[in-house]
């Protein structure tokens, strides 16, 4: 039998909803299979804030440091939305948990569904067999270089790399190309910025190592275009903190499935999994949310478990779900299913 | 008679071709009316290295000092792209020249020609009616912040901002948004970035003077989502130099029109008009550059020398043209028109 801890940050608004459902369905592939996955609650954002004034308590972060993985469903609280110059806030504790576990590598997959089609916001000969996969860094730029004001009322953000800060992630996308259509695209602003350069550099260091993988560099401002004027061209995107925030959302929406796309994050401690889509509060508890994000999110968790069939399987039932238009409203507004029955349908196939 | 002097910077690639006929319909503007342009052609970008070793020669800043307003058409060439870090570069002379004149507003306005709707990428229900103006800040940020390598090999780029550096283009903002639909959109990052506190703080406490606007505030990566998801709620968009670069290009690009979008840059000293496309070297000397965005940056140079009536004869006369499909290759595949045969449609009916 094989033993495995996941820690659940449910989190936010539809975050617990969404979690819900991927634990019903990873409880049921653990049947079939014979796996024992144990699940450790704890509380991670607005919620964590609410019960004990922190966003990532001490006690949450040792359980996700003794887990073997981590399921998120989302965080985030319009209420410090409004107010990002509050004390405590929600994304720190992501930040704080991003940065202690050392997930310098956000992995996500953008692929354009065929029965979401109509859905994309782009017309349907730009985005038909789009499927791409993002590689940002996590854990480093200018999220987390020094900031504050100087005495003169300025602010500063400082935005530095090293050279194993980039190394350690075009290795993981490299490697991944290798596994897919071998094409990376390095995505930065090497005319302007200094980090940018020292990233290019890297990439030519390391490219001669995968010697199938043709390298592509992309200006960030000219890739934001290119995402949406051919989207097919591109297979692996690897890039930094900051770009990769905005193209990966960009990327996401274009394929007409944002309730569809779940991301990894993986690096020196435990890895964590999550639904790419916010806490969305307005629709909790109301049974709309989409679980799906997070059911694929699973899936990626078992594949890091290398439990392939596995997570094959989730990706059929998820496949299926759609070809039988088992979808919540966002998807499906005529004849809708609630988040708990797409959960449930899903897990009853697997 | 009114008399102006013309700095006219052509650059390189498609750039002197496209000028040529923004200077023709300019100077058919000046005999109609009985203005005096004259145009005094400068030196920038890679010709300037080819003839003189810099990509902005002291004599052309000097020039551009003394004009009454910039022309410019495009710089730079893939030999220097796919060098990002050669020491000399055609953007060095952009950059420099932003900073030297004080351009510290790089104005875009975005629309969805009807009858370019068949090229946007979008589906047509999206973009139909999407109508907003960008501001983006073009002289501070990490664009011009101490950048360098430390001892360690690692790279940094620091991105500073001033309540004054902030406050100057919020006003310029507000003021446009004052005549438009009374709609102004803050995008930052302010839940993670310090400089983007400062933005929101800055953009606060001058909205009171603005009573008649209404002022939103989105994070970077959402609002790379929601100019795809739905444009039309946008009107005025205010952001910092980095993020206003990838989020108006995304823009640009979903009205289907990027050879139609020009641009004003505004400041200290005299201000600049260029078109937003590039170079593209591919197609210089072809005569299948399309000379409307270059056109209507003169619209927008006119209007700059508070000439009303003659900025909206130019556009009237674009319409006249797109109505008519005396349009380039890229927007009239079936029966094309030639950069020259574009402006001079252009500039006979003005
Ligand atoms: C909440 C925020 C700090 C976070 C980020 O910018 O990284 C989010 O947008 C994301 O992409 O996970
Ligand atoms: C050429 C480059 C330095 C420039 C910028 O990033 O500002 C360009 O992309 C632009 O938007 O005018």
């Amino acid at each position: 039998v094989l033993k495995k801890q996941i820690a659940v940050l449910a989190g936010d608004g539809i975050g617990p909803e969404v979690c819900r459902e991927a634990i019903k369905v990873l409880e049921a592939i653990g049947e079939r299979f014979g796996h024992a996955f144990t699940f450790n609650h704890q509380l991670m954002g607005a919620c964590a804030i609410e019960a004990s004034g922190t966003p990532l308590p001490e006690h949450t972060l040792e359980a996700c440091l003794e887990a073997d993985a981590i399921l998120m469903g989302a965080i985030g609280d319009p209420k410090y939305d409004n107010d990002p110059t509050a004390k405590v806030r929600p994304e720190q504790g992501l930040l704080r948990l991003r940065k202690s576990l050392g997930l310098f590598a956000n992995i996500r997959p953008v692929t354009a569904y065929q029965v979401l089609l109509q859905h994309s916001p782009l017309k349907n000969d730009r985005i038909e067999g789009a499927d791409m996969l993002f590689f940002r860094e996590l854990t480093g730029g200018i999220y987390f270089g020094e900031k504050g004001r100087n005495a003169d009322g300025s602010a500063y953000d400082h935005c530095t790399y090293s050279r194993e800060e980039i190394s350690r992630i075009a290795h993981l996308a490299f490697q991944s190309a290798e596994g897919r259509r071998h094409k990376l695209t390095l995505v930065d602003k090497a005319n302007v910025l200094e980090t940018s350069r020292l990233w290019r550099e890297v990439v030519k260091e390391i490219a001669p190592a995968y010697p199938s993988v043709v390298v592509e560099y992309l200006f960030v401002d000219n890739a934001a275009m290119q995402l949406i004027l051919n989207p097919r061209q591109f297979d692996v995107i690897l890039t930094e903190n900051m770009f990769g925030d905005i193209l990966s959302d960009e990327a996401s929406v274009i394929a007409g499935s944002l309730g569809l796309l779940p991301s990894a994050s993986v690096g020196v401690h435990t890895a964590l999994f999550e639904p790419i889509h916010g806490s969305y509060p307005q629709a909790a508890g109301k049974g709309i949310a989409n679980p799906i994000a997070t059911i694929l999110s699973a899936a990626m968790l078992l594949e890091h478990f290398a439990l392939k069939q596995e997570a094959e399987l989730v990706r059929e039932a998820v496949q299926h779900a759609l070809d039988n238009k088992i979808l919540t409203p966002e998807l499906n507004s005529k004849a809708p299913y609630t988040t708990e029955q797409v959960g449930s349908f899903i897990a009853c196939y697997v």
